[in-house]
């Protein structure tokens, strides 16, 4: 394959396919966000698509029933490599071979190294044109907990915490309530409904007794978006090492699935509470091994909800893609309780760095999304 | 005087002395800042002027030097209303009716209470038609400092904070170089050469034993507008209650004063040092005790370098106008050193609230200016 060159009418379809894409991000799951764009010899838009949920058709399917006929001999952009293997549906690169479009553009090949260019070199084997690499960041940025769950069997980390300027979540008698205003809190509901799991620990569990789950009622603009029927609960993760837990949470008796990861299994959960085993490091569990479970369940992205103990620990072994910080105009003062539980430090060069991935205003709260500087392999 | 109305072209003379009148703003200490712009029938500027420093002529009287007769029946814009009593320079009210203009308009009154509005009336008298509260507010951020010296005989106060993501402002150990990158170092300089003086404890002065100066060569950009012969070294402050300095602080071998606040005189400070006493509310020195005594000493704009002792003890007592906050993209944990010792909060009412003024980005940490919600008078 030659080294590709994209047209400026090439980058405008591509944008339309990824945010066809983006639509499928509160349901897609474990599946990845697809969308594809179907464009004939007149330049003209024939085709749309995106994938919705897994088991029903890809984005490719839904663009090519869309264009019939007018598909013969046009150009498909599509932000994922077409598959070529038969899953729960038909492989897509033969329907485009079918349909005889002429010109494929991929944004990006599949993320699994096992099956990656596979699609594109069927496609290129009947004589259609094919390239990829047009706006792969993009495409990239959308599937990354997808991406990262193919190559390295783990989900994308996002944790979430919420403090006043001064670094505090809490006061030293555990009040949190509230540091952050509704705003950044409906924000926190519409990050939920993206994410494939909630993770927590059973401090937190015990302590706030937290729902964690998503509440239509505070999606906000958000529900324009979502069919309140159709309504994705992420799957409610508890870490309990040492079997702390009892049937008494209030998530227990939600929507949804609830999963608690111990190192034995405890008798005193509900039956419906999936339960599983993992190692420990020391007297914690081992945290990589947690993310490699949650992996296998097919979570592609994780999102965290915890206190400064398992937040400092995923950060400490850094096993965080990811951070976002509501940062409240207040201060709390040094009595407070802190973000990160971590082990002394002695020099500057130690510190967990980070880069700056959006600053926005949320309400009252400042919502700094920074992603982790060194992620390890 | 009846509710004055302003025309679009006022605006953007006002507009106009502001940026003269900020052309001062590293000089004019003890004076306000102030710009003039003096406009004739056609709507032309004849006329523009700003204070360079206390002694020299007022910005009203280098516009009407430069307008010379074009000044008949002109329109004068300035910042502050104009002085009626003969200082080190004579009144400028005396100066324009001199000159024949035929209206004044004035962003702001005085802002101290026994002179404010005579200058107008002055004019007023002699036929001049005035007006003021023209883009007061932005004349008002222009000189706050002086304006709250003058209004509560107390500075201006902005505390200047660095720190981790998590509110940490060095390690356990002391270990704090550099949490923040040489831009946001720089940018601190230029606030130091806006200050007119700057506060620290002496634990910090004993522990780091900084220089607490303006320096020329890391100005940055501002070396355009500031002459290095004229730099002003902003009043050096330490706060020493318990007399624990000696004559060993390299701040006191530097360009410009030095001040040490005090209960009892410390004759280990060298003779070149001025010593100020204070009362001490239990064992700390009286802080709305030591800002008086600042504005006793014209200090209009006060910038504070401290630790978390005496950035708490600030905070808590409410002395604090604004906070401004160099966020680097660092995670330090929870054994770093806070920003803020205070005494532990019981709810969440009690957090100090602030509201944002700017969120910028120097070099790779965030800045973050904001001013507290209640600042009592």
């Amino acid at each position: 394959m030659s080294l590709p060159t994209f047209s400026a009418s090439d980058h405008q379809f591509m944008a339309l396919a990824l945010q066809l894409a983006e639509k499928g991000r509160y349901t897609t799951t474990p599946n990845p966000n697809v969308g594809c764009v179907i464009v004939n010899q007149h330049q003209h838009v024939v085709g749309q698509g995106w994938h919705y949920q897994a088991g029903t058709p890809h984005a490719e399917i839904h663009a090519l029933n869309m264009a019939g006929k007018q598909a013969n001999n046009a150009t498909a952009y599509v932000t994922l490599e077409p598959c070529s293997h038969t899953g729960r549906t038909g492989p897509c690169a033969d329907a485009l071979i079918k349909a005889g479009v002429k010109r494929v553009v991929a944004a990006m090949v599949d993320p699994n190294p096992q099956v990656s260019g596979r699609g594109l070199a069927k496609l290129a084997e009947q004589g259609i044109a094919v390239s990829h690499g047009l706006m792969e960041q993009q495409a990239r940025n959308l599937n990354r907990g997808f991406i990262k769950r193919m190559t390295l069997s783990r989900p994308w980390v996002t944790l979430k915490l919420a403090a006043s300027l001064d670094g505090k979540t809490a006061l030293a008698n555990g009040a949190s309530q509230w540091i952050t205003d509704e705003y950044a809190r409906q924000d926190v509901q519409r990050h939920r409904a993206m994410s494939c799991a909630i993770l927590t620990g059973s401090g937190t569990a015990l302590a706030d007794n937290p729902s964690l789950n998503v509440r239509y009622d505070e999606l906000g603009q958000l529900q324009e978006a979502i069919d309140p029927k159709q309504l994705r609960q992420p799957l409610r993760v508890v870490l309990d090492g040492k079997n702390q837990l009892t049937d008494k949470l209030k998530m227990f008796g939600l929507d949804g699935l609830n999963m608690v990861i111990n190192r034995t299994p405890n008798r005193q959960l509900p039956a419906h509470v999936q339960q599983q085993q993992v190692g420990a490091i020391g007297n914690k569990l081992d945290l990589k091994q947690v993310l490699s479970v949650l992996a296998e369940q097919q979570i592609n992205q994780l999102w965290v909800e915890a206190g400064g103990l398992l937040a400092g620990a995923l950060v400490e072994q850094n096993l965080v893609d990811e951070l976002i910080l509501y940062q409240a105009p207040k201060l709390l003062g040094d009595k407070g309780q802190n973000l990160f539980v971590m082990s002394e430090m002695t020099t500057m060069s130690e510190a967990k760095r980070l880069r700056w991935s959006s600053i926005k205003q949320v309400g009252d709260s400042l919502k700094l999304t920074a992603e982790f500087s060194s992620v390890p392999v």
